[in-house]
């Protein structure tokens, strides 16, 4: 799929999949976009854990009840950072920009592949569910799952948030209040 | 450009840029890009600063004197956010989140344009460069200028940094401890 189409056609899909596997092939495609992603210093420090596991799939989807795309997905990709992450710039780390940059390329490689997703971020932060899942994984104690994407094939095409226009977020030389 | 060429094409660029001007179809194009990233609760929270005025772009250019990308640059794209991001889920904000994945896109979008570009960032943190900044171009003061991007033509292809493979920062199922 070309870039522009990938970028526009995007969106956070929380919907119903189709109970269809998911190939391993995709799946690597998917996260060797995401390691192919910048990382300050190039420090490449989020690892991705690909669960294709149904049972362990099943096992995290459960604990989202509200969120049908992580309930149904075949398919999950867990994206792990430092629980506290080491200065690698005059004092700066950058593992937070790294994931999330990571995650917009897999967002972009799952959408050009025919697959939705969502960008479950903080919702693991809340109740332990980030250790609850790293536990599961194997994940060690220094490192904490910051992201999860769901993977599938929807069922339906799902509602799209409105998005702001270029005036009321973007201007030429000088910035402006953006219009209410 | 096919999506997953751009991904793979991506890189830092840091050398010397053309003499041409970078039409403002394709900086719209690029911050268009951009705009469409997604946002933690859909908070659309980055805005941008397209800066062509050469005596702005050279102004801001001058300061980094080892980088000849952004001393050389035709444009710049400056990613704003609030300098005290407020609490959008539970106590949580994600504007670092969401300027890096629409820092992503317009990295992305710049390489498929034939442009090159440097995701800028710990740089602007040092000095008071990113406040002077944001001084030159308006910012009001509760609001950051987090990231620039320069924009321009490259003379060359210049040098990538190696990327570790699958094995040594993805695994199926399971978290294992990377080779070093």
């Amino acid at each position: 799929m070309e870039l522009f189409e990938a970028i526009r056609r995007r969106y956070s899909y929380r919907g119903a999949f189709e109970d269809k596997e998911v190939p391993r092939e995709d799946l690597k495609k998917i996260v060797e976009a995401g390691l192919k992603a910048p990382s300050g210093v190039n420090g490449q420090t989020t690892t991705f854990i690909i669960v294709d596991d149904l049972v362990l799939v099943r096992e995290i989807g459960m604990m989202h009840l509200k969120n049908r795309a992580l309930r149904e997905a075949r398919a999950l990709i867990a994206c792990v950072i430092d629980r506290k992450p080491e200065a690698i710039y005059e004092g700066y780390s950058f593992q937070i920009e790294d994931c999330a940059a990571a995650v917009e390329n897999m967002l972009l490689a799952i959408t050009a592949l025919g697959y939705g997703s969502v960008w479950i971020d903080g919702w693991l932060r809340l109740e332990g569910r980030a250790e609850k899942i790293g536990g599961l994984l194997g994940v060690p104690a220094e490192k904490i799952v910051r992201v999860i994407l769901p993977v599938g094939v929807p069922v339906e095409e799902g509602p799209r948030k409105d998005k702001k226009p270029f005036g009321e977020r973007a201007w030429f030389n000088s910035w402006s209040r953006a219009i209410k």
